[in-house]
């Protein structure tokens, strides 16, 4: 922590005011369903970046090759708690953990928890909110690239050549330690893949991103099922707009639930088996003045829910604003309708806010 | 963390040796009264100034406006767990965790989890302890000023004006994330407001302030009460020792109990509706060579509480020497009686430490 | 966190690829005996030393006297959760969180949680692996060297005297905040004692460690019992190589178990009472170009376990190969047999990673 240091302190603060409304019919504990209209007018934070801090280093190595280390970890600005829960602990560094080794010529090589590659590489080139602002987020449609973070991963990305990233990654278990498998039973651990690739050069931006994780074998019912996501995307910039727009299908479950409102939808790498949702997602940015304008529509096609089936459809605009390289404000607005694929559940989100990067 | 950082890493580290002492008649958990004489001889820590560590920044906008964010956690050196704890949860930064903007012009503005106006106004004013020194702090005979925290704060304070500062917040739920509401249901949140204001010029210091929580509605009993607290406070330089007062009351409950040795009074944000408590005290601080003694004197007058209504005396002798600009011993005598207001329960506390800043 | 610091800001990342097993007989839930071959083949990490970051700092008082300040918090890289937990919390500063003075003169006093003596003055001399490499180290044979960590710690340590250092601690509660003791009541904190002498000039090493704690009064059975533990070590450089060993007895319980496959031995400071284990080790380890290699036996020979009272014996071999200063690359390979002393239990750990200190 001196000028010749080995370690650089990071972060993102991000806080507002905000109201949120969820209107329409929930099931409660036991499982009645009840008119709900839940409104909240107050503090919202992380709506454009996730609340961050984090420790991050580089040491040459020679030749070319580097050490790596990223530890980050989330919090809620209104709680001062920690985000990104393993059961009831709340992790340390739970955005990511990774040591690696990285070089220009062969790429990067990373061990521990981080996203997977559809959050990296789709989400930002098929939505222009890319990971961020709640609801508006690409991963509200594609659940896949819904910011996942998976335990005990190894991950390589190649370098960048003239444009073109491939990366792949598995996790030996993607929530918790790896747990020891007895001889000739089960594998109690969740193995997931994560692979992509994209390009980005000029105007061009191209994703395509492939997902699959097989539920414990211990798991009694569902055990072994694998579910899986793959997802393509593009952009163009035509200047005066960039244009984004992106395709994908899940199978058998969903990867990562995003909040609505007060809702928390399916939770992490839940298995449906026979689930099938089809995504669509078009969007725009575009600059105005210093800032920028975003809007996108995402929609999410179910067959074989257990429910009821329903498009979800959701609309969203946002504006970003610099007051300066490290802090912006911006303002949000989502409307989602079908919520979590339940007949007429709706989701508002309208919120104002600053954000700060150190 | 390098030369031109955007970001400060700051905290205080404090420990020490001492004796602590409850006696008297307490309840057990079948809420049978039994005569305890609970002593501990060891190592104490946070007396001179609760352990902390903490992220701080300002990056300027321009026109003299600044961006600013704190993120402080708090943590008890005899055992390394962190502190302010929410539920089963212990925050990361449970201190304070907010971003703001500020100028010498317009003033401070906060969004996020900061102390309430009475502890950062009051309590330095009205004793020689401030928040400081565990049982001999201000915050243990006026409950409002005892390092109260709320969530989800919106705060603004004036700039300084010729030494008048004005402060007001409100917490859109004061403990823990802001709950949605029902449409034509009961609100689940505590909604708090705390204002004040402080004169600080030469010689003399003037504080006021005004707290108010109002119990959710949810809550079976006591749902929707409004707990209230004013406290005015005084203090004038002679050179030869400075002289501080201070007087308040507290309405319907308590807004932040205090720890007498291994008895946690009351709790945070409690409803007892038609308690009455008037509070009083006095103190003087003086140098004594590059040290200085501070002495106090503070009473809480209750009636209409369910025990015993009687009034709880605290007598506090303290004294501290600085080794260094950072670094400082100290020394803390303190003796209460009839604690929390029960007949003849008394608590003492003696102790030496070292506190260093960083 | 700038030139003029007043902190330091460091840590050590470690992962890497192992494979893990624990074959033999286990017992469930229920008490019964049975097969178990559990394996796991996947991430690893803190296997050459525990993840941690932390911060530190030193202010000169003059005269040669230093404040000095440790905080210092472990992970897991896998899956970014704290260390070092306390019941269901984990601890924010798990491996050490002290306060404390040193002089050249006079040595070091320092007031909080950290290791004990036997684990800082007897595990390198007594083993080439020291604290670390995970069933490898020195504390899988000599329990009370298992990087064993008192909350509540008053420890003295001399100054280096020509290659001697003594040093001493007393915990007032070695696991959780201390307790009060109702008069005429028993004690309900576990006390502690660790203490001992090192030498280290030129090629020889000896160190001879002492670690004593009284169980709580409180406990119906084992309550009051002390359980006691002494070690010697020896170490020898003849250039070529250098030579280790080491000596100890543990009587009426155990310090510190550690983890073989999944299997987490004994717990912290549990009571056997009549419990009797000699342990010995022998060790080398050579520099073989830039790097160094490993080996160590350990046994450790019980008395009057519950259980089968067999010896367990540990064999290990490992390297280390740096890459820079900062960063290393390791391999290990380590075989158990009666592992906790449980007839033919075998646990083996083989396994290459990468290790950054920042």
């Amino acid at each position: 922590a001196h000028a010749e240091t080995s370690v650089t302190l990071y972060g993102i603060v991000d806080g507002g005011i905000g109201y949120q409304q969820l209107k329409g019919t929930v099931y409660d504990d036991a499982g009645n369903a009840v008119d709900y209209n839940g409104k909240r007018t107050g503090m919202i934070n992380g709506i454009n970046s996730a609340n961050r801090w984090g420790l991050k280093g580089t040491e040459d190595l020679g030749d070319g090759l580097q050490a790596v280390f990223v530890l980050e970890s989330g919090f809620d600005l209104g709680t001062g708690v920690s985000g990104q829960s393993l059961g009831n602990t709340n992790r340390m560094f739970g955005r990511q953990a990774t040591i690696g080794l990285q070089s220009d010529a062969w790429g990067r090589f990373d061990l521990g928890r981080q996203t997977n590659i559809a959050s990296k590489y789709f989400a930002d080139i098929a939505s222009p909110f890319g990971v961020d602002f709640g609801q508006a987020a690409a991963g509200a449609t594609f659940n896949s690239a819904a910011s996942l973070r998976y335990d005990n991963m190894v991950m390589y990305q190649t370098p960048n050549f003239s444009g073109f990233q491939f990366g792949v990654g598995y996790s030996f278990n993607a929530n918790g330690s790896q747990q020891f498998r007895d001889s000739g039973g089960d594998d109690p651990n969740t193995h997931a893949w994560t692979t992509g690739l994209r390009y980005a050069n000029g105007p061009i931006g191209l994703a395509a991103t492939y997902d699959q994780f097989e539920a414990p074998e211990t798991l009694p019912v569902d055990g072994g099922v694998k579910v899986k996501s793959w997802n393509v995307g593009a952009s163009y910039d035509f200047s005066v707009a960039r244009l984004h727009a992106g395709f994908g299908q899940t199978r058998n479950g969903w990867f990562q639930g995003i909040t609505f409102g007060d809702l928390d939808t399916a939770g992490a790498l839940m298995v449906n088996d026979g689930m099938r949702v089809n995504s669509y997602t078009v969007g725009v940015s575009a600059p105005v003045g210093p800032g920028e304008i975003m809007a996108s529509w995402g929609m999410a096609d179910p067959r074989g829910t257990a429910g009821d089936d329903e498009k979800q459809n959701i609309y969203s605009l946002g504006y970003t604003y610099p007051l300066s390289k490290r802090t912006n404000v911006y303002a949000i607005g989502s409307y989602a309708k079908n919520v979590a694929f339940q007949d007429d559940l709706k989701s508002t989100l309208i919120g104002v806010g600053m954000r700060h990067q150190f």
